[in-house]
This record gives structure tokens, sequence and C-alpha cells, in this order.
């Protein structure tokens, strides 16, 4: 049986294309004792990627040039020689971006495709869910009748981040790149109000309008203007959370900006990095929660399904263009 | 009895000078019930107070121009209609800057010349003692072992944090700009080292051979290129408080810098600005603890005394010419 599998073969300088990606074929290797043979269904693309691409010092290791790109991916167990996983079972796991992966069992979780649709587990009730979960509760702790403000707003964390916070009765304000990114989150997902910062033309100004008692909470996926314009309306004992920078990620010197400390400091405000394993302990109380909200109809989602794992690279490279609304998945095998 | 004050004249742009201050003089007005009369002893420059002669929003409501300048003063009660003030008690509050003044008594606070000389009402026993204590515990929460970098590390708040860092059992760096500050924070304060950002030249491989498990906690006082070398030396889950900018103060237009979100992002680390009152409900016991500190000698502490009410404003101005090393106070009556 064939393997195709995306290994790293070069670090980008500035935005990644594909000539950064081998593609290679192997047989699919046989499982010993303990062994697990998953086939992939779904594969995760996510622009904290990005970072691991480079060899700078972060909080995910880096992918190594001729080593398989990883990430988070949803299959089903083919072959097991482990206890705890029999064949037909589906299971997520941080896996080689390849058509099969064999797993010793330690970096996958079996999930019930009764609950959710299995493809869930890579955002709303995976590291996407989470990551907004934690970020806004446990750093934002957002109070009802605050303003929050998320940028990245139509993304896999950013959707879920607005109605969390609608949840715990916030006015909940998101910024997008498109008219239809807008649309999907204040119509669909009843944000607020919704900003298309590509065409706000003074994005301050209507930050302004959108947000007339100011910024209590702001979470951040995207960085740059963005963000410079957001931290100019921050309340007393704000709370920023840099969840991510995807403006910055594929730049190719770093980028000067207005300084924050000011800000920081005649509001007394706080603004904290994070990565979703720093609050792993919570990991089982925080899907209980996000699983329940989902079944109770309290939180909706998105996906944007790439079908065919050739177009893999190809669905990576669009987080960077903006493509995605929801959550960007790659459909590499049938359930 | 003559009194002199000085008021705000106007508001600076950049560095301020003499002919943003105005003195007068005018007589002292008899008290009425309730109401105390002091004589002042020291008052405190500060440079938060450069932030109260802008009209910029900030923590502290600004100065109004044409009023008078005000802060922390120690001075003595010359006579009282309060019942909880008696003649001869000391106290410390904030007021004009003035010769003399009248309180209702809800804005001062006695003070015990038996317990440490009144002065340190204005600094070790007072606000700046009180920033150090909660800053870096309450917000850096350093821990045995760990290493804590102190920028302004000689003066009035600085000189604490570093003693108190050094009571918690971590490695101390102080940044600070004259050999003579240097040598006060490592000969008598005992820091394990001392960076003078004058003359350092690559002040990042200074601060790298300063802290070779690199940077858990910073206490930033100052801002600028100096807090942009620290801040690419950090730890995963470092603490970053704010407490001042003095770098900035005096900027006709704000500075761009490196934006510092990627790093604390790929640290998961956290930047917090505050100012003292809000933990004002701990102020007992953090007075407490200092005062118990100073007795026993585990916080020593200097003072730059300038004699003269005449020559309050200079000795203000003179903070942002970085004349001072310790606490910057103003006698201008007799204890």
């Amino acid at each position: 049986m064939l393997n195709r599998k995306i290994l790293l073969k070069s670090r980008p300088v500035g935005m990644p294309d594909e000539s950064n990606f081998e593609w290679v074929e192997s047989s699919v290797p046989e499982i010993t004792d303990g062994e697990v043979l998953i086939q992939s269904i779904y594969i995760s693309v996510d622009p904290y990627m990005r970072g691991r691409m480079s060899a700078a010092k972060s909080y995910a290791k880096p992918y190594e040039v001729g080593e398989p790109f990883m990430g988070g991916i949803v299959g089903k167990v083919l072959d097991s020689r482990n206890p705890r996983f029999e064949a037909g079972m589906y299971v997520e796991g941080r896996l080689d971006w390849a058509e099969y992966n064999v797993s010793d069992g330690s970096d996958i979780r079996k999930i019930h495709p009764g609950r959710a649709p299995i493809s869930t587990a890579l955002h709303v009730l995976g590291m996407p869910g989470l990551t907004a979960y934690f970020g806004l509760l446990h750093i934002g702790q957002p109070k009802e009748g605050e303003t929050v403000v998320v940028s990245g707003a139509s993304g896999a964390v950013g959707m879920i981040v607005g109605q969390i916070a609608k949840l715990k009765g916030c006015r909940v304000v998101g910024i997008a790149g498109s008219d239809e990114k807008c649309a999907y989150i204040t119509d669909e997902l009843e944000f607020d109000a919704a900003i298309n910062y590509k065409t706000a033309g003074n994005l301050r100004g209507a930050l302004k309008e959108a947000c007339p008692n100011g910024v209590d909470v702001y979470f951040d996926n995207v960085g740059g203007s963005v963000t410079d314009a957001v931290m100019t309306l921050i309340n007393f004992q704000a709370r920023i959370i840099i969840c991510g920078q995807i403006s910055q990620y594929n730049l190719e010197r770093p980028e000067m900006g207005p300084r924050v400390m000011g800000q920081l400091l005649t509001t007394s405000s706080m603004m904290k990095g994070f990565i979703v394993s720093d609050y792993a302990e919570h990991n089982k109380e925080a899907l209980t929660q996000l699983a329940q909200w989902v079944q109770d109809g309290k939180i909706k989602y998105r996906e944007n399904i790439v079908e065919g794992f050739e177009n893999t690279v190809d669905a990576f490279l669009g987080l960077f263009r903006g493509d995605n609304i929801g959550k960007q998945l790659v459909k590499v095998g049938e359930e």
C-alpha cells in the first residue's frame, strides 16, 4: 500500500510557497506490538505552522528540513496492536502530513462520532476551540457588559472566541478581512458588529464607533496595524490576549510599530501571549463545556473543506491569503 | 504668614522647563472646623508627575493649568481643628507644592518618627516602596533562582525592587545610567550585576552576559531601547512589569519600536502596566513588611536631598537628567 507524505524541503524567507515542500512516496509500514495504523481523513492546516517552518526558537519546536510536516489530523484506525485502540475507531492527534500514519498511541486520542462530526476534533472540539476557550476565559476573564474585540474573527479560533464572549454577556466586535466574513460573523454568529479592516479606511474610527464604551478585552489573532488601532481604545485594566500574529509571520524583517508599554501603563492593562498547552490540565473540563455548547446550538461553526491530499499545501498557503471562512480543513479520505 | 506655592503655568511639549511653572505667594489661611494646617518638610518629586503635566488621559488626572502642582509631601501639623490630628504630629499626603497646606484630613496619614526617618514615608515606606512591592510581588511573582532585571535600578522604585528580589532568592541585574549608580546597586545594595546602558555599547550582549539563564522577570521603569534589549532575552512565561517609561515621557512624538507581541506569544509571557493604587487594599500588609525589612537592615535606601523650596522645580527637572541616585527629595522645612 502506497503512502504519500509531505516534507519540509526548505525554510521560507517571507511568504512560503510550494517550493518549500517536498512530496515523497513510500510503502505503508507493518505495525508492531503497541502500534496503530491510521488512515488520514481530515488534515488541519493552521497559521501557527508557519512559525514551525522557521528555525527560530518558539513555543513549538521547528520542523526539521527533510522531515515530515506535522499537525492535527483526524483519521480512522485501520489496524491496531495497541489494546487501547481497535480497527474502525476514529482518532485525532498530531501526526505527519501523510495519508497513513503509524502511532504508538501516545500522541492520539479517541473521538466519538456520535457526539459531533469527527472533523470538529480539529476545531471547535479540538485545539482551536481550546485555544479560544483558555485565551478568552482564563486570560481575558470577560465580565458581563464588557466589550470584547476579536481579530481574525471568522477564523477557526476567532469564530469561537466571539461566541463564547456573547455567552458571557459581552458586546462583541469582530475584525475580519472581507465583507463575506463580516456578514458571517454578524448574521450567523450574532456578533454585535464586524469591521472589514481592508475597506474600513479609518480603522480606529470604525472601531471607536463599534465600541462606544471602549475595549475591555482584545483577543488578537492578527497583530500589526489592526492591533495598533485597537490598542488606542483600551479601557482601564483591559486584557489583551495574544493568540496569533498572522500579519507578521511572513515578514522578511520584523516590523516596527507604536510601543504599547505607555498605553498598558496608563490603563493598568495586561497583554499576555499563550499557547494552548499552557492550560492542558483544564482540557477535559473545557472540551466538556464546548461540546455542551455545540450540542445546545449555542456555538456554531463553519468549515472550509478542500478535497484531496494533493491540495494540502495550497490549503495551508491559503490561510495567509485569507481564503478561509471558518476552519480550514483538507479532506483526504472517506469517513 | 506668607505661603509660597507652585502652579502649572503651561503644558510642556517635550522636555519641561522652568517656564512651565509659576510661583505665587499668598497668606496662609485660617483653618476651620475639621481642618489641619501643615508645614511642608520634604517634597517628593516623581517621574509620574510629568504625565500629569499633559492633558492626555492617564491613570492620574492631569494637573490643570493655573492650579497648584501636587504630590507626596511630608510635613508637620502646626495647628489642628480635626480630632484625628494634633499640633506637632508628622503627616504624609498628596498635597500642593507649597510651604503650607490646609487639609480636611482625608488626604493625609500620620507617620511615626520613632520607627524610621520621616522622609521614608515618601519612598521605601510610601508610594515608591509600595510600587516596588506590588509590581514585583503581585505581578512579577519572582521565584527562587529566577533572574530579575530592573531598569532605573538606582531610582526610588528600582532600588527597592532589586532588594526585594534578592530577598526572594533571585539573581538580580540592574540597569542604570552612570557608573556611580551601578556601583551603588552592586556594592551597597548587593545586586548581582549592574549595566550602565549609556556606556555598554552592545546592551543586549551585556545583558546576555549578566543573565546567562535569560530573564524571568523584568521590572521596567524606563522603556525605549533599554526595554527593547531586555525583551529579546525573556524566558518562557516571563513577567514584564511596566511601572514607568521615563525615556518616553518627554518625547514630542511617540517613538516606534520593535513590536513585542511576537515575543510575548512565542514565550507565553505577560506584560502588565499598573499604578500603585490598584493594590491599595494591600497597603497595610505591604507597609508592615517593608518597615520590618528596613528595621532588620534587609532593605537599604539612599536619598538625594536638595535644600530649599525654591529648588523644587529644578529637582523635579533633574529626574529627567538622571541627576538622582536613590530617592529625590526637596527639604523645605525643619523637622
